[in-house]
């Protein structure tokens, strides 16, 4: 357990708060004005779910409102055919955006006079040649904060970093941006980027446009909350225990953690240099299947393993899956059984996949589920915390609640020690793998979390994520269909089997979650991610 | 500096001599007395180069001796024309194996039973089917020990483990024998596997060919011995520092050194289990570049990848690299310069590779070198070197004085010191792909070690190889050509810097090193193995 240490008020509000003061500006004045709903219009504090706002707002036309709601590939495909400009599907997103940051505050800052020029410039050329200069032309983007954007401060939520302004973009950023789409708009995330929530001493919470009263998730918490509210159709997050799917899950979107070293985290402020035991991925959130396999492509085209020596050499190629697949559910993590609404998506989802005709079996016996969690909470920390401890202590911000949880897992360990970790992990992967191979498993089905999205400040549960950024298995997350709903999804007859279950169950009430998205996770085999996004296609397809 | 522990005399001679003593008579035993030359035929202790025994034997026909001579492909080209059988093929690699045993010492154990078994039942599938099973097809392959055979002891010569049994073959071993290969000999290699030569307390000293003096490298030290003596077309090694590439260096054959997670080290004994800083690669050592690729692609072709979660699923492809090269010269590693030979095999390559219109520039400031170094260094035994002192120790068994070298380095880590190494290497990696791509580097020569082949029990550098091992890229080591010469490689004008360099310097003589093969390195970008064997292709063929 690492003591707070390092938080100084007095340097804090002499050397850093002009600083904070300088990004919140930013952040409110990067807004478009006249795409602001009215203070005395926006909804009062007794609404809990604002996703139907933009329809209320006056701000948006019909046209603006179904560009919003329509799927990236579709957008561009539109865009291909001269239907729409890329101007006026930015104007759509920027409207909603602008929206979804008024009730929510996802955003950090927007980037509307860049976005708009480079939308006339696609637009321009598209004119001139009737094609499109890439397979995401004129499609918005968000980005969260930490990743670099060339000239732009970029602090990953520390104040401390707040005078860090990188001199290129990051590599996938760059990337998608040469694919044609447009970044507008970059998010919020939360102190030190782990928590599985959304909050820090600049930019503040973000919420859940689902239920005001929810978690956004985190550490990708902006690009869920403003993905969810549809005022992007895609955006880049990064995903270390979760830190994509949380957000995707919470917020009722499509989320997507690839293999780590498929994907490169080149360009980025992170905390924690050198701890390669359990990787951070950056990678996709979006408002359908289709667009996560979209970003794969269209980013992996680019070549990143020409510009990150970490990256193998694999293109983005079509996936290679079975008509039927078989998959395992994975019921229990063993340490927290998901709460009444997950189980009955869960078993909804077998319903339907059986219907298609797919074979549904248990994943029986997770392979070394204390060995897999110990990797994981003793190799973040491992450096007693020292990285995140002094980011913070160099500026003197207070420590949230969720910083003094995540950091008291800390714990030094020897190289010793962290190489015991490291075989665990490696063990485990292979018996994964192995279970998978014997009893011929295509994908595995289970709990995004074990609950949907639990009250702001609260999420300290990790596991139904974490698993595979231990394991390195690609995972997506995807809405069920379903919604929390306190007449049916009650928790009679739920005995909890320790009081760290029973604990974490008490952050599930049918009544306070009413409305609250719920998601699955579908996992597949390390480096097979074209596989896993493609069945999951198939699963959602399945499921409506 | 770890002290000496462990070592208990009176332990070793009780418990484990007699599994030794087990060890050496199954060595005995196993070799094919009607092959052997009869003691008083034995070269006498005056000859120091042996390579031309097999002339002079008796024991082998012309034709035989042909056979040991042609390169692996091509070889199976001929037994899938019917012109050559399994069965001969193999024999006529007994026969020059068994030589090599008794003038080298480089088997730990032949298999000739299982594989004559085998080589009669591919005659015989042949025969009916007019088709070979695979691209290995009766290709005899000799296996560094410490590799699993199903069913055989696998010690990875400590004595401690002469009683650890596998119940499966190495992956990549059982890929090859898919497609066809037959292991035949089991081969030397040092205690600890953490010497640049190949010495131990079970089977002993490995000796090179070329000079009965030198050493045979290693940790691969009895693969090298053996195929550089034309004993085996082709064979597995691993290399964490340069062990397949010293080996291959020192005895003249052709070694690669794959980028490490393109190829699976499943099933191999092996101390320091989770130091995944600088990891070991399984490949090959063969008699032509040609071979190289042919064992890449043949056991790539086996899928690696859906037995360990550890690899990207890259198959093996055709390179794409440009007609005419540009090849950068790293002279000099800042700490050891090459000797005069080398200097000379460099010169000479240079000239060749010009003459057939490739580019050859310096590749000048090779960057972080310091931080490479520490990162090697420090990472091998951050465990305070407990995991080879316990291996050591559960015998009691004498530590050789290269063991005591090597453990010499060991210093205890935290974690912290551990990311820190993390990050320089990860850093290296960047800084070195970034300066290929910023200046055009295709590939980059230079020395395969400072010198030729040292005394035995002397070679204490590991940089130019091991250096690679730390960036991860992927390198070939291949003959120049060229032999030391004592009345060209004399060192004239050399001054050392410091007295590291000197004292590096005392151990090449040219009176001394008289005939070793003075060998080149080719090393290209990380997952890009296909482009750096096939680049060497290019470079040897200038080279003849």
């Amino acid at each position: 357990m690492v003591e707070v240490t390092g938080e100084d008020p007095v340097k804090y509000e002499k050397e850093w708060l002009p600083l904070v003061e300088k990004a919140r500006k930013l952040q409110a004045d990067s807004m478009v004005k006249e795409y602001m709903i009215p203070e005395d219009k926006l909804p009062g504090p007794e609404r809990i779910n604002v996703m139907n706002v933009p329809y209320e707002a006056g701000t948006m036309t019909e046209k603006e409102l179904k560009i919003t709601e329509t799927p990236g590939y579709a957008l561009v495909a539109q865009m291909g055919k001269g239907e729409l400009t890329a101007k006026e599907v930015l104007i759509a997103f920027v409207k909603r955006a602008t929206i979804a940051q008024q009730l929510l505050n996802c955003a950090t800052e927007f980037m509307f006079e860049e976005a708009l020029a480079r939308a006339e410039e696609l637009d321009s050329k598209f004119a001139e040649t009737g094609k499109i200069v890439g397979p995401l032309h004129g499609l918005p983007l968000s980005v969260k904060e930490h990743l670099h954007i060339a000239g732009k401060v970029c602090c990953a939520a520390f104040v401390a970093w707040l005078n860090v302004v990188p001199d290129s973009d990051n590599v996938q950023l760059a990337l998608l941006k040469k694919a044609g789409a447009i970044p507008f708009v970059r998010t919020n995330e939360p102190q030190s980027l782990m928590h599985a929530d959304t909050n820090n001493n600049i930019w503040g919470m973000c919420k859940n446009g689902n239920n005001l009263n929810l978690s956004s998730g985190g550490s990708s918490g902006g690009e869920g909350a403003l993905i969810g509210f549809r005022g992007s159709p895609m955006g880049i997050g990064t995903d270390i225990g979760g830190s994509i799917r949380f957000p995707a899950a919470f917020n009722g979107c499509y989320g997507f953690r690839p293999t780590a070293t498929r994907v490169t985290m080149k360009g980025a402020e992170l905390a924690g240099a050198g701890q390669i035991t359990i990787r951070c991925s950056e990678g996709p959130l979006a408002q359908s299947v289709e667009d996560l396999a979209l970003y794969m492509e269209s980013m992996t085209a680019g070549e990143p393993w020409r510009y990150d020596a970490d990256l193998p050499v694999m293109p983005w190629k079509s996936a290679a899956i079975p008509e039927k697949l078989k998959i395992a559910v994975l019921w229990d993590d063993g340490t927290v059984a998901p709460v009444a609404p997950v189980v009955r998506a869960l078993k909804y989802a077998i319903d339907k996949l059986k219907g298609a005709g797919h074979e549904v079996v248990d994943f029986n016996d997770p392979p070394m589920l204390p060995e897999i969690a110990e990797a994981i909470n003793f190799s973040f920390f491992a450096d007693n915390g020292q990285a995140d401890i002094e980011a913070l202590a160099a500026s003197g911000e207070p420590w949230l609640e969720l910083t003094k949880f995540a950091l008291s897992l800390a714990k030094p360990l020897t190289a010793a020690e962290q190489w015991e970790l490291n075989d665990k992990r490696d063990k485990a992967r292979s018996a994964w793998l192995d279970k998978m191979n014997d009893e011929g498993i295509d994908f595995i089905l289970g709990p995004a979390y074990y609950s949907c999205s639990p009250p702001q400040g609260t999420n300290v549960y990790w596991f139904y994520t974490s698993m595979f950024n231990c394991l390195d298995m690609p995972s997506t997350v995807f809405p069920s269909g379903l919604r929390v709903d306190p007449k049916v999804d009650v928790m009679d007859g739920f005995k909890p089997r320790t009081e760290v279950e029973a604990s974490n169950w008490t952050r599930y009430d049918p009544e306070t979650c009413v409305d609250a998205p719920i998601a699955l996770q579908l996992t597949g085999r390390r480096f097979f991610d074209e596989d896993v996004v493609e069945a999951t296609r198939i699963v959602c397809a399945s499921l409506k």
